[in-house]
């Protein structure tokens, strides 16, 4: 198993990152702290503007979503609603002997990368697994010591090579390769079966367990159950808290949503792939609220059916969750396109139905093809940049019953709608609600027919008999995205190298970090030609301060142009802007005029420095 | 004690705070929690604005300073290393009897909130504090067995009351009304002295004990003691941890500073005062490396003198710590005034000799005047916003012992400098250095003399000989915001009502929320005269779509142009602006022009909507 091709890539760019002040691990001179991350200088910058950009193009380009930033502790009774505190579990297993923990999910993957397993698959028959006891004997005597000395081959060989034998005898063979390393870690078969091996030592691992994902703190002077408090594993729950008090104090009217941006925590047991599984990530999401397709329908007579892809257009009052949770996905999408991942770098995973949770009606995952994103089915689908979810009304819902709190909010247009409603129309609904929610009791929570179907009719009692009154409880449309993931995602795209070749046939191989002008981290450089002219850097400057007020510039002059632009372009500065002795009027039609070189292909242009300011702000914003 | 006036303002500014969505208490429908504070929709954009203004002002208007943007949790050790571990505790004493916590500096200040220490000292004599049995007797039974019910006075009166007796005999009276309730929550005078009561039940305090402050989590899959992780008490000490890997990638010589923003976290045991004394909050820290002042003399002969106080003007090679120290206090003041808090609202503490820790040379504290804030000595003097300390080299030092890592920099013009002076100066600095040393060895780590100088000698020697080649610690000047305390000291200072009496005499208080424009959530909101006209509506939205990209846009057609003038009033919004039948050409020369209504003085003024953009920018930025 070689080092895959891509990992070469993910290695420079993690180089990159450290060089040139993007991202360091946290703590470094301590020896780092697993699955934390830092941002220098330049990326911090970088996240500063995605963070701008996703604010901006959900608060102040839009009339219909309002801000949030609520505290990162938040009492513990919500993850205890949310059903975070119960299931947002990782199956663990715990080997016996090197007390090393493992995901259960990740077992497989684990057991690939070891040097033990390695050298067994070179050993035996890779296809059938099947075994020659000479070759066991001596593998276990000799390298699986040193490397899995806690295998049941290592620690007993004879007894567990007969026993090897005996079922092969029987005519049991391991089915595949992984069932060839159940069989290597058991000695003889017991009641409980095959025993499976740890990753790094070769012991038996316990059953898998669960293991909360939740970062565990305490408040106030003691440290009692009582004062518990989480660090919140997600955002999200914050909006749904507070949207009462949003709702009353802000000039809003579902549909409209609350977004937020904010660190989150969770105790990944492997944290992996450099920002992309991290125990400390920042998270940008929207809770967008709408009226539920009943009220849509007393309304407006129908619920707008949208095709199944493509923008939906402009939103429509009678939209209803489907529509909505179509245009979600495809103003994300937008989104992205718009700060420079085209959408032939995404990739789309539609949660089956057997994948959503009970409450949730849609998801559809942004994914987006990192370096180290894994083929599957001949195709890179890629990794998570962000979640689009359709999650009813369970939020509010679970809100509303654990702090005895009404979450609703009142319609006035609905109850007036509803009123007006033959009564044939408002069974056919009820009947409809009840179907459907019958349903999922019966698929998603597992009841009895007739028990589902009794539970969907208080529900539906309960829901119309508000509804009739112009209340009820809005659904939810939540698009997701992890900031880390997303910068770490324009890194990747943004990577590239350019090698020339001089006139003495040398040559050099440059990166170059393609960012969109939207992100980049400076903007634009403004370079002197030379330092030691007073009249040069004394009108360098005055354009460096003409610029600085509207955009991070940066300002060199230090080495030759040539060099200043290679460290603009690993910097990813999309433009460099040069003053020279034209621009002080040695030719006197081009004073006051400067230089503006493009990054991606070298390109120059010659610019009055009245101009300036707005040809860089068309492009930089 | 009656309730004092300013309580009656802040309480005014709390609930319109919760009424207009700039702050709620976190997790409310759960009943809050304690410390805790979520930012609603203009609190979020105000806090947004802040941390614009500051990052803006400290990055992109210098050269000198780039950005980092750390983790919340790093490891463990650096916390050894900065001494949070060993000290960073509050004395805290523990109520034997009903188990409160009560942190010693606030035992007073509870003290004289409690109604028991009121009703007893209505009852007795203030000034000489002088008791009579009889009443004192008759509280017990009475009033006091409620309101005290742990007192000895109360629990064993008779006992009590003779013993006081006694003492008075003896000639010993309580001095103050501090002793006066020691007195009373002592039965007798053992081995340990009086008995301090517990504010809350008057049982007995344990003797003060200490405290940390940092919240603790464990990270990784087993919560052992090896993998306890705190969530960050301040943003500083990452800066000095990653000051290698910054100087290393960025173009950054000394001096020169790196910023923060993030949040921390502070377990106070008694958060208070609103926002301003909470659990988690946000801090905008700079660390700005200096040469050493040695340095600063080899190079330019002598170190520059400042005046002790004004702004010393643009920084000069020659300055020292002291013109640097002095510097950033002068530019934090002006950062200050430039959003809208004018220096007569700030006070300012300098930190005494005897206040400062070993390795802090001056601390300046810049304070607000906040309504909470106390009256000493005949004057308010206002509560910290920010402290700006010059700190030596001791961080980067101590994490230079506790890494092992070399964090020191090296710098060709000192190593040339230095060896180019006469033997005589090194020796006279040498003998000023280990003068110093001594000074502080003596004072501040209460060492002897002759330990001290000898310390200070060694110190010398490493030092110089480091210098000799160029190579020293950078020296650290730390401006540190509060940026919660500063989004409140906004709120507080924006604060104003206005009483309007109409015609028929009937008068109406409401109020106007005075943010400077730079810092106010929104900056401006366009009003169409009517909702029900379509030109109108058509040219209002043309209007906002206009100003939308570059500022946060309120668009509000709800109500009476009175109503929506006073809602801004309450939001802040410092501009307002009106497209009325006039801008659609009613009056031919007024066509395409609006209304702006300034909020500070309703003063109005007619502007065209080309030069609009413009006038509003000037204004906001």
């Amino acid at each position: 198993m070689a080092e895959p091709k891509e990992n070469v890539l993910m290695e420079k760019i993690v180089s990159l990152c450290k060089r040139r002040g993007f991202i360091f691990q946290s703590s470094e001179i301590y020896g780092g702290i697993n699955g934390f991350w830092d941002y220098g200088p330049l990326g911090a910058e970088l996240k500063r503007n995605l963070r701008d950009a996703w604010w901006h193009s959900m608060m102040r380009e839009r009339e219909d979503v309002v801000g949030l930033d609520a505290s990162i502790i938040m009492h513990p009774m919500i993850w205890k609603a949310s059903g975070h505190v119960d299931t947002f579990a990782d199956p663990m297993s715990t080997c016996k002997h090197c007390k090393k923990l493992i995901r259960a999910d990740q077992w497989w993957p684990l057991m690939c990368e070891q040097q033990w397993t390695q050298s067994l698959a070179a050993l035996t028959e890779p296809v059938t697994n099947r075994f020659n006891t000479g070759d066991l004997l001596k593998w276990a005597k000799g390298r699986g010591k040193q490397l899995a000395p806690n295998l049941a081959l290592v620690r007993n060989p004879e007894v567990t090579i007969s026993w090897l034998v005996q079922e092969a005898e029987k005519g049991k063979h391991p089915a595949d390769a992984r069932e060839f390393y159940l069989y290597l870690a058991t000695e003889q078969l017991g009641a409980t079966g095959f025993i499976t091996p740890c990753p790094h030592c070769g012991g038996e691992l316990t059953e898998p367990r669960p293991f909360n994902l939740m970062l565990q703190t305490h408040y106030g002077p003691v440290a009692t159950d009582e004062n518990i408090a989480y660090l919140r594993p997600e955002t999200a729950q914050a909006i749904f808290v507070q949207f009462k008090n949003v709702f009353d104090s802000s000039r809003v009217k579902v549909p409209f949503g609350i977004g937020q941006i904010g660190k989150a925590f969770r105790n990944e047991i492997t944290p992996r792939n450099f920002t992309f599984r991290s125990r400390e990530f920042e998270q940008m999401e929207l809770e967008f609220f709408i009226r539920p397709d009943e009220a849509v329908e007393a309304l407006h007579g129908s619920v707008a059916t949208v095709p199944s892809q493509g923008h939906p257009g402009e939103p429509q009052p009678n939209w209803g969750w489907q529509a909505w949770h179509q245009y979600w996905v495809e103003e994300r999408v937008r989104f992205y396109e718009n700060i420079g991942l085209p959408r032939a770098t995404l990739g789309f995973h539609i949660q089956q139905p057997n994948e959503l949770a009970h409450y949730a009606r849609a998801t559809v995952d942004i994914l987006y093809k990192f370096p180290f994103s894994k083929e599957e089915d001949g195709e890179v689908k890629g990794d998570e940049l962000e979640g689009i979810a359709a999650r009813g009304d369970f939020d509010l819902s679970q809100h509303e019953k654990f702090s005895g709190k009404p979450l609703g909010v009142f319609d006035e247009e609905v109850r007036a709608a509803w009123a007006k409603l033959p009564d044939a129309r408002k069974q056919a609904m009820r009947e409809e609600f009840i179907e459907a929610k019958t349903r999922t009791g019966i698929d998603k929570k597992k009841l009895t027919p007739a028990d589902a179907a009794e539970a969907a009719r208080k529900e539906a009692d309960a829901f119309f008999e508000k509804l009739a009154k112009g209340q009820f409880v809005p659904h939810v449309i939540e698009p997701s995205a992890g900031l880390d993931r997303l910068t770490l995602a324009l890194i990747c795209n943004a990577y590239s190298e350019v090698t020339k070749t001089d006139d003495k046939g040398k040559s050099e191989t440059t990166v170059v970090m393609k960012f969109h002008p939207r992100v980049a981290p400076i903007k634009v450089a403004v370079l002197p030609l030379l330092k030691n002219k007073p009249d040069l850097v004394k009108k360098a400057q005055a354009v460096r301060d003409l610029m600085r007020p509207w955009m991070n510039v940066f300002y060199d002059d230090g080495g030759s142009i040539g060099r200043r632009y290679a460290r603009q372009d690993e910097a990813g500065t999309p433009f460099c802007v040069t003053i020279d002795f034209d621009t002080l009027g040695e030719k006197p039609d081009l004073l006051d005029t400067v230089t503006v070189r493009h990054r991606d292909d070298g390109r120059q242009e010659r610019l009055t420095i009245g101009e300036l300011l707005n040809w860089l702000l068309a492009r930089v914003r």
